[in-house]
């Protein structure tokens, strides 16, 4: 169940090597109304043409969710298995269950007017990540082939803002 | 459940662009004395100050925890939302469940002398990250209303060494 | 359970500041051979020598999975942790529970001539990373001393393909 790389089979290979005389840093973000929750949401084309378009060809992109309810997250878009992977984090923190955080009678700090319940969001939220970083080879994001990148909405139907930071050497 | 961005409403909207003839490099520690488990320290102001000072302008900070025992989060400071989580990570993990990493009768491998039953804490970690990684953005970390750094001890009372490391391009 | 900085002992420490006229990006590629699942391969020594030899003194180091059923995790190597740490993601997850994703008669998406039933794998998946995000200081990891880097296989023997992205300042 756990070995050392001696006994491992194991190859290295060369995939880029580059110096640049400027660091170009770009930043754009991405307004997505989301619609339900728990809801993934594939954004893996608007990432790679924000990537693409940035100039950066080698560095790295932060794909940033600036929510603390919903979250980046990187998996296969096959819609039954978002279903499973929606199932299990309800499974884990439940919408119905009792969350300090929904008791509104004992709350004194961060309310709004338009405050929901919505702790499970945040416990869901635990088990996902605010944000990925994925490299830039080439122009374009060294993923693999089933890799997607999903914006996870926990909450409910929002408005969200998501960051695409990158850094790296241009052309 | 799942939809793509063919279907979805979305806006995109410049945040920066810069270039520069340096790349900066900034890392600094915080040593922090934590005095429970699990306990959320928020480290934002901190963090915060540290990417202010550093002098880089775009780019983005790691906040990283060099330890195994203690985990990088980013979500709300609402005092009951802290409990509610802590008792999720309790609740998959417990302190008192049985875990081979405490039986030290069985291990041979990375006893010190002060050897603690933390195998709780280990497994708590497997739900969180080491790092997050966040866009600088003029200066500025780049987050949300409601997201706060914190630094989550699953252990129990410790000095922690945590690492902030900036990439970027400096004002 | 939470505090805030005002109220915890903490010191900050200088670790590194350098300024650089080039930025340098190095990515290499891990080729493993996965035997078993959940296997936690310890890849440390590997990203630690692909980070000597790119020549970056200080900048990070992202460890990133090209899978959507292998991740990156840090913790530490103890066999009998990451047997603990196995058991609680077959928990959580179970090979033989029931998952929408390994219904071949539903299923319409991502179906090749091999496929497996691995619904567990990219379930166990959600609860850790694609990737890990380290700073490199002085040419090395800028880890602590227990830990270490592993690719976790949450699916069968197979072989996996890890990119080492490295981006920093040379020398």
């Amino acid at each position: 169940m756990e070995r050392t790389l001696t006994e491992v089979m194991t190859r290295r290979e060369d995939v880029a090597s580059t110096s640049g005389a400027q660091t170009t840093v770009r930043c754009e973000a991405l307004i997505i109304e989301t619609s339900d929750a728990p809801e993934f949401i594939d954004i893996t084309d608007e990432v790679q043409r924000v990537v693409a378009e940035s100039g950066v060809s080698f560095g790295q992109a932060t794909v940033f969710s600036t929510h603390t309810t919903a979250a980046i997250k990187v998996n296969e878009n096959e819609p039954l298995l978002l279903q499973d992977m929606a199932r299990l984090l309800h499974q884990l923190a439940p919408l119905n269950a009792e969350y300090g955080h929904n008791d509104f009678s004992r709350r004194t700090v961060n309310l709004d007017e338009e405050e929901c319940k919505n702790g499970h969001a945040h416990c869901q939220h635990l088990f996902l990540s605010t944000s990925e970083t994925i490299p830039v080879l080439d122009g374009r994001l060294g993923m693999g082939q089933w890799q997607r990148v999903f914006l996870v909405e926990l909450d409910r139907a929002r408005q969200r803002r998501i960051l695409i930071n990158i850094v790296g050497v241009a052309g």
